[in-house]
């Protein structure tokens, strides 16, 4: 029965066809699983199928390898493309950072808390400057500073260090720079980017400063996935802020900060918590 | 597979044991039901489990009586409590009102439009203000006068009124008397009142004035079943407007009524969808 | 003193200098007039002045004739562009509308219980559809079908009927229909449209499939000045609602209206109290 | 004219009378200071006047003596209470805090970058717990352990200190004491607490738990001021976020901190920027 520890979670994609519901749930009763929640959504128009388990396993012995063992031949039946998340594993997110540090003080203090259940192995910039942050929190931090020129090698040494740190997540925290064509694909899916518009409105650069332009009453962001269309992955989460014409540029930059911060938090906290599947250039977030 | 015909819905409550899943979906799977969504949950509280699925039959000749053949026995098994949900049926909702008419409008129109897939037999007040309204819709008004003296006879001409009309659902829109102990017994979990405050601050007369007089900068709207507890019933929906110092009681009261209107037709919306699960004195909301 | 009756409002712009505030309240302290509240703003950018009172007339003989006479030689050192409105003074309003009825009926709906100070002389629409709508409301309803070919003479039937009627604002509450530059320059300033989206973004038609096939978490809705440039006039109010992967654009569109409606309502009222001013692309809203 | 230089902030409060605008602007015009914006309200059921006006000097001399020189005569007469702040002036704040860090941490973050154009000589706490967040920003961070024996002497400490650092705000920044009437009535009007509920709602211990116990669909958190009535001082400002079912008490501790955080941030500025005034029971606040 749901209890206060924290669950197993399994997640899921396949091709809508009749029984994709039913292979995962009566795997989990056979073996006595106990399903705290479930949520799955079948999109009409991709027609694509997407399942979300919080469980409680019903043996003590329940391991990765045991639920493999048992479930992968079923679900290669159906195409399934599977996850299944440990309770205890936390996972590794790296950061990217230029000069901003609204987004990485506040990922930083929910991740010093407890409030975002995860591993910050290292912090990466192009600037020096919030080495000190990431130094107080004790997390090691690497500047490596870029120019036109050094593009691919800088690009490469992340890269390099992704690998060596073991990371799993990568969040682009105001990491002020256009990242290449080759680096978005290397990152594609697996890298939130937060956008200081509701995109798409207010594409490409200042777009606090092309807003006031504008006029508008509401200034907002939005966190979406990288790949490899600039400013175009999946949106994950976005949220706004009203403003009014007593504001100016600087601020809607401070107040759009806020946020910012907490829209990029969401996607990342439900990104780790196993809520956020890409459909195509879509998404489905099974929030809570 | 997922397509534009509207669902089946199956809705079902249990005691948290293990299989309670299983046994739904290992039933729509042997039935060939295509399942669009699914959403469980498990109150680790009240250690009850809370299931709603949306589905296409498999077979044409599927009807209520045939799952019902199929599926009780082993419903039994789970104490479970269970409904199912005709994609035409139309739920008939009884509308009660006094002289407000903003919930009453807002109803109608998206009754009208087609918006709340309901029936709308009766309407019930009161006063005799608002049969205009009514009769424009082409909906039967019934005026039914109250006094402190006549009150038990008017609730029993109620009670009988909605039996005649076979209501499933009786909404309270802003119907501006306190209901006996009977009424209330009556009407327990299956009508919905609108009360014009964030519950439980200000309960009883007059909220908005309460508020203006506490100097809040929120004012608000609940939504919540009839129980026999006055302004007590487990809450389905609430919703907020900010206001400030320029604001009279008679402003808060203009402007909640838009919060008003809006927290009753999502309180009316999820319970027509079966969304809602009462869970003691809360509420399970599957929202959308 | 600040009393329930209802304050005259005076309105001013113009070029700023020192003294723009004096001019105005000095003559309201000699006048004995009683300033229940006043707003004044400079803008920076465009280095203009924008004010806004709501006063009690200390002489009951006040009219605008005498007020005229003694302010409006100051006023013109100053270039000032001002305008005074009666307590008792109702807007004549037009409505446009094509086939949707949300925007129209919620207008009709706060004009009918005086939550909007208006009067509504007619209503026009390219359609018949909408005619039984404002006849319950009483008001003549005109229906002038256009096509390419007759578009010049509908608007300007049209701009015959606004004059007849001695139209102050004209409200296209969902008219379908892009106007005629010739049309746009006629209404320019004294019309309202509502976009369904979050203008800049999902500009043009079709704004809540586009803003599904981007997957974004929220749509809007935009109340912006008529100008000679269509989709682009200067923004008086913004809405959003938040969407979720479980929404198709039949389901956006339904949720949408609930936000156009209220942007709409919050543009005119707005408009109505004189809260709003345009300042070149951008506009000053003194809201409350 | 208004300029990107940060403006002096006059504000005053008096009965409402005839000439309590003129007054002012009348003394702005003559010393030819350019006024930005201007804001004024009298309240109809207090009978009292409220002004603020943010301006820059015409005379490069100007000081608080000479205006004070120029002004307060004529003021006198209107029994104003008036206030002139300095562009430069940065107000000096205390916090106190227990062991919770969400507040304080926010704070800081906007203190450091300077969000918050505030001085912060000092912290307070009865726990040692927070003491390296403080010295991290080079602020002197006193511990006062406290028990109900300890009370009065712990308090007087605290005043002691509050004196010594010339603190013009304190901050309850979720400070976990019930303060003593004594030093309620010492902070009266110039301390700011942050109260987790959506006051009057969950008055008391523990309002997340009660909040979950009710069933609400949303938390909220209330910025107000200390007075000598417990959770009753007038409020400043409120917030809310909204919650479901599947959210247990512990999920509410943690959603609600962002709304803390963020109300209190809100109306810690409104004071910094002299935009709230103390009406009775109920505050007016000049937002922007």
């Amino acid at each position: 029965m749901n209890s206060k520890s924290k669950p197993w979670i399994f997640t899921a994609s396949c091709p809508s066809i009749v029984g994709t519901v039913d292979v995962v749930t009566r795997y989990m009763a056979n073996a006595k699983n106990y399903i705290d929640e479930i949520h799955s959504f079948d999109d009409r128009e991709s027609q694509r199928f997407f399942i979300r388990v919080e469980f409680q396993p019903g043996d003590s012995d329940f391991t990765e390898a045991t639920f493999a063992a048992d479930f992968a031949e079923r679900a290669a039946e159906f195409s399934m493309e599977w996850q299944l998340a440990r309770p205890e594993h936390r996972q590794r997110v790296a950061i990217l950072v230029s000069k901003y540090d609204h987004c990485l003080n506040d990922l930083l203090y929910r991740y010093r808390t407890g409030q975002l259940n995860i591993e910050i192995p290292v912090i990466i910039s192009n600037h020096p400057d919030l080495k000190p942050l990431a130094e107080w929190h004790g997390i090691p931090y690497h500047h490596l500073p870029i120019s036109n020129e050094t593009k691919p090698e800088q690009e490469a040494e992340i890269v390099k260090l992704l690998a060596e740190y073991d990371i799993e997540l990568v969040v682009l925290a105001r990491y002020m720079q256009v990242l290449s064509p080759k680096m978005c694909e290397h990152l594609d899916g697996w890298a939130i980017n937060i956008h200081h518009s509701l995109l798409p409105g207010f594409k490409g650069a200042r777009p606090y400063h092309q807003a006031w332009e504008k006029g508008v009453k509401m200034v907002g962001a939005t966190a979406h996935y990288v790949n490899n269309d600039l400013d175009e992955g999946p949106i994950i989460a976005q949220g706004i802020q009203t403003v009014g014409h007593a504001q100016y540029p600087e601020d809607l930059i401070s107040k759009g900060q806020d946020v910012e911060r907490v829209t990029l938090f969401n996607a990342v906290r439900y990104h780790i918590e196993k809520r956020v599947f890409i459909n195509g250039h879509r998404t489905v977030v099974f929030s809570n």
